[in-house]
């Protein structure tokens, strides 16, 4: 017998200035009354499953056991099917386009177990024109889902290396030493979260009160390791390890995208004051959703 | 005796900037606690009564049984009083001012049943200065509906016939050929959704592979009739079948909007790239509120 | 024994673009699943304490019984501690950074009850990176809270009188005489509050009808003391008791900010056509949270 969940929590693209986040979410509350859905965000910038899934993965830690009902890109232009995807023995279950988009959630939450593709089952709503994938098909399985209904019976399963992996950018060796970070997100208050964990600069020393010096396109500052933002001053960089453990430049109350006119995807070099030029592989790697071994 | 309800749909004009929106989602909370809000979207232009009127006609086939508070310029300045409506045999009732917000809806819903005008009775909340409709009106009336409150308690009856219907354009001949049709609106990525069902281009040929001529302003272009925007390739326009059943200008993961600079309400006229000029007839509908017949 | 709470009304400067409140809401939805979570709002601006204090003001006589959870500048760069503390009897507890936040909304609940600084116990949960309050903290103390824990469990109990007071701008006399006011609020479509209460304009006569004297910066106008914006009629400036009880700045349909251009905090004065010089005392008061005597 399949378990019931009495949560979703839903991550889109979809915005919220029209009614389409809200008819999904009567859509769930008409098939399965009993569910609290939980909005994560749906201010993912239209079509970008890599920030989707940072979102996602970012998140994840935190959500409940239950449903996860995520949204990006998930339009049939994109021409990629839509899947769900057991994690932690069926605590939990993400349904969502098979682009990426899930990939390192369900790698955080253990890997995958079952999986199966979604679409042309009993349970899709009829829909007035075109199908409209995260009203028509994610929101019912979701709701069913919750309902007891097993994965099994919502469509073909598959193996879960067969999906689509997602791509986080590794930190690489800087040319003249030092460490070419990737911005991976930028917050509400423009602090700058690179693709480099708290311990991936200890070999040039990055303990609180180190100084390193910062490259971002054309800018070249002096970024401080500190533990927070409070007392930096105006115009200092600070370099922090976040909420998520990753590293971010930040500034006092201000943001620090700005004074360093950096956006998503951009560049970032860190290296020490003193050059050094010790070597460092320099990787991408996929994220695949196997179990873990 | 009356029904009671547990859900509360409820669509605004309010924003989501300032505290309101949660006010209202409180007072539902104190007075019936029972009861889940689903929020549709509260991002209706200020005063946008047309815009609100179409954003709750496209959403109200999904939106459970119960009560949709429905707030579009529902300030005392519109000098419109507020009503509450029953819908199909008292599964559903819609409250909200009297000026053609809710007439599209209750249409689709099946017609008006029983219908109150609201204000002065005993379920007002005080308040500490100008009465604030949403707030001092609809959301107690509506809290107390799902508490089982039977309508007739809660106003005047009136004639739905008496109420105010809402408007909606039809397209109309174009002159020298085709349809001159209108922008109802445009969506998060910029589609634009025209005042015409899928069937209304048949005089023309509008299967899917067929191009027709497009005209918005100045600009002249072709329109390629697809099933989704993918693979129209860059700057191609694209006219599909919606979510909704209506035709929309769409391009490849870009703003049609913007491509062909144009707005909501906006005209466009698409015809056959060979010109032909079968009539039509140029009629703009109202929407009253009586039952089916 | 404490008692236990079902509702959680949310306020904070999150936003509403990332997953931040989600997460938060993901958190509480797990720790204490009976708890329902009313989004006051999270578009306080970044770090402005004044500006959620004052919507916490306004929402405050509206929330229902239970917890309420409060984050404006609520990080460790403030420097200050976060607070836990129980008002109307226990009928509510506020949690959240002792800045100020909290106090108006303490005094207009009636005072403060018990009072604990938080920070530090078993409650709080485990970061991958820094500290982040309002997860770490705030959101497990106010879903414990609603499992009935008690507050003096939770932290250290301090006494009331000890915590920041929030400030408040009161009106003052205008040098040429009538009454120097501050734009307190200015809600979605431009309507501006001042820091005036419905009687404090009597001595010079503000009934409705009236007309007076209004200084913004450079501008003068007349304003129009009316009962709400219908009729104003383009350009004209309405002075009316809003729906909180207080004087504010309005146009027909259109943004008295934009027309007069200020902004919240800005100085306006308002006098008597004819002028008068009668005296008024300018003073700023402060609020303490201590219980009313």
């Amino acid at each position: 017998m399949a378990r019931s969940y009495d949560t979703i929590s839903f991550l889109s693209d979809l915005g919220v200035v029209d009614e389409t986040v809200g008819v999904v979410t009567a859509i769930v509350r008409d098939l399965a009354p009993h569910v609290t859905v939980v909005h994560l965000t749906h201010q993912v910038p239209p079509f970008d499953v890599r920030a989707g899934s940072l979102a996602l993965a970012r998140a994840i830690a935190y959500v409940p056991s239950g449903v996860v009902l995520a949204a990006v890109d998930a339009g049939p232009e994109s021409g990629r099917p839509l899947v769900a995807i057991e994690v932690a023995g069926g605590e939990g279950v993400l349904v969502g386009p098979d682009n990426g988009l899930l990939a390192p959630a369900v790698a955080m939450a253990g890997g995958a177990g079952r999986a199966v593709l979604l679409g042309g089952g009993d349970v899709q709503l009829a829909s007035p024109g075109g199908v409209f994938p995260v009203r028509d098909v994610l929101a019912p399985i979701a709701a069913q889902l919750c309902n007891g209904v097993d994965l099994a019976e919502l469509g073909v399963l598959v193996d879960a290396d067969t999906l689509l992996p997602g791509v986080v950018p590794l930190p690489r060796d800087a040319q003249g030493g030092g460490v070419s970070a990737e911005v991976l997100w930028i917050d509400r208050v423009g602090n700058c979260q690179l693709n480099v964990g708290a311990d991936e600069l200890a070999p040039w020393g990055s303990s609180v009160g180190v100084s390193l010096q910062l490259v971002a396109g054309e800018t070249v500052r002096t970024a401080n390791r500190v533990d927070h933002a409070g007392g930096l001053g105006p115009g200092s960089v600070g370099l922090l390890v976040d909420h998520y453990g990753m590293l971010a430049l930040v500034l006092e109350r201000r943001s620090a995208a700005e004074e360093l006119q950096v956006g998503v995807g951009d560049q970032i070099v860190l290296r020490p004051l003193a050059d050094d030029d010790r070597g460092r592989s320099a990787v991408v790697t996929s994220i695949a959703m196997g179990p873990r071994r």
